[in-house]
């Protein structure tokens, strides 16, 4: 199993298993990122929002409340604000990050300004926790907000591990937990409780949501240097932004002089001539850093299916655990 | 009464009253900005928050609170809660408005960057969300959060307002009532809502917020076109940001054939020359746009001050009334 498993897709089956559920997600949707008095907000909204992405982390607080046999309508609203919140960092990060492309088509900030961006994303920040209030759980404020609060600090940490030769395995996974983990195991996490779950399934859903989030990431990360273009990825754009992810780290560990000095001056000194993404992929090459890395991420894919097993088995379970297997499997 | 009151300086008489709950605020502040592992973070924020700001907005929620008997704990956290809110939408308006000077002092975005202006604003949202869910109040967190989204449309909407001559007095109100008056307005009604106040109480305590937040940001729009460098303000920003404010809104609404054009070379296209804020002041003066538009900023303190009478007749209420003297009597 696990690499085979591209052919069937399956987030999609995820969502023909949920699609009565995920339609209810997307009319809320539309109806929430709506704005009486200023109509640049859904216009950029749903710019991104109806950019076909694969409302992976809405789908997880479905699949997990679904798992925990929930049968309420706030599962919803959770799913609906884990996809705010989601597109809110989005709108952000691309002002960050200066991105001219996300999905294969340009960027809000790029079609609008960066000033819409920000403003627009604070917007959905602020729905955000408008939706979550109405479920009336006091505990699933708290982990959404704490959730908001460490993405952000993961974000302003990558700002500062940026273009710092000193960045290592271990900060570059706090880096990876708080911008991308935090709010997969948010989003699992949520479904559980709504659900009323023993606090050990809730624990496992988080787990489960943590190492599927750390998978997923170092996979965007190693796509970033070995990508094919179909995957909607600008090959080279963490080189370029200067961002030392996980192959780099690799790579400049195993550095002799010579590499080192070419590491320095083109993420320290951000000094970078022709050929230079070239030889930086050479140079992950030579020292195994790009097949290092894809174990990793499938260790963590591997994670997040074993802490599945304290679940209920169902069919939703299957769904989640293959889930695990298609993010490392976007690596083919 | 009114403007007789400068010398007191009625914000450092209420400062003086809850002197105690504010020490508290600002020890809460200081430990929830503060970040594990990021630094950026407190370093940024510590910039903005110990700027000398006066505090209005957490002594406002401070004194409704006290105003309404309160004796709990909570309106500490409502009130950092709001100054968190305040400063991260200034860590972003600065962004947005390119800013190079704040209460005086160089901005977030000079010192740093935009990067981190945004994320560590983003930062400074959610934590103020983990604080007001200490709260355990499912009305606060309506409020607080129909407040942030209100704000956030309330600056897209200036956006696109701006350099459209078309705008009116009725959006511009809009526009101040989701910059400026939905915080104030939400600050003082959260502090009747913890203390448990009867409705109309409550009702009141958001009609005072709502017309001194107008008042506010009338005078501070008038300080553009007439202050003096002392106000911390500098003298024409919001011309050369293009921003329709109610002065203009009203000296455009006079303009004959060759004042229009004038508007339009330099709002609507942007086209400034040396000289033309001097012209554009003028044009203020000769329509009377100053003079009608501080009279209107009196009489939106005038009704802050109406509203207060239904609540029970204590110091601070009477200190509360001075506040909205204070607004108006910065135009001095």
């Amino acid at each position: 199993m696990g690499l085979d498993n591209v052919t069937v897709k399956p987030h999609e089956k995820l969502a023909t298993a949920l699609a009565p559920e995920l339609t209810a997600v997307n009319t809320l949707i539309r109806e929430r990122m709506a704005s009486k008095h200023a109509p640049r907000i859904p216009e950029v909204t749903a710019h991104l929002v109806e950019a076909g992405g694969k409302r992976l982390r809405p789908m997880l607080t479905l699949a997990a409340a679904k798992a925990c046999g929930y049968d309420g309508p706030y599962h919803i609203h959770l799913a609906a604000t884990v996809e705010f919140i989601h597109t809110a960092t989005l709108l952000h990060d691309d002002v960050v990050d200066e991105s001219a492309k996300r999905r294969g088509r340009p960027t809000a900030n790029l079609l609008w300004d960066n000033k819409s961006s920000v403003l627009v994303g604070d917007y959905l920040f602020a729905r955000s926790f408008q939706l979550m209030t109405e479920c009336n759980s006091m505990q699933v404020m708290h982990i959404l907000s704490g959730a908001s609060a460490t993405i952000a600090e993961g974000e302003v940490l990558q700002l500062t591990a940026a273009q710092d030769l000193a960045t290592d395995e271990a900060i570059y996974l706090q880096v990876v937990r708080g911008k991308t983990a935090a709010l997969f195991s948010a989003a699992t996490k949520v479904g559980g409780v709504i659900a009323g779950a023993d606090p050990k399934i809730v624990q496992a859903l988080h787990d489960y949501g943590d190492a599927l989030g750390v998978s997923f990431q170092i996979v965007d990360d190693l796509l970033d240097y070995e990508g094919t273009g179909e995957t909607g990825k600008n090959v080279g754009d963490d080189f370029r932004e200067r961002k030392l992810t996980l192959p780099v780290i690799k790579a400049v560990a195993k550095a002799d002089d010579a590499e080192r000095a070419f590491w320095v001056k083109t993420i320290e000194k951000g000094k970078q001539d022709d050929g230079d993404l070239e030889h930086a992929i050479a140079l992950l090459k030579k020292h195994d850093a790009l097949t290092e890395t894809r174990v990793e991420a499938l260790d963590w894919a591997e994670k997040a299916k074993a802490a599945l097993t304290s679940l209920p088995d169902t069919d939703i379970r299957q769904m989640l655990s293959e889930i695990a297997d298609y993010v490392v499997a976007r690596l083919r």
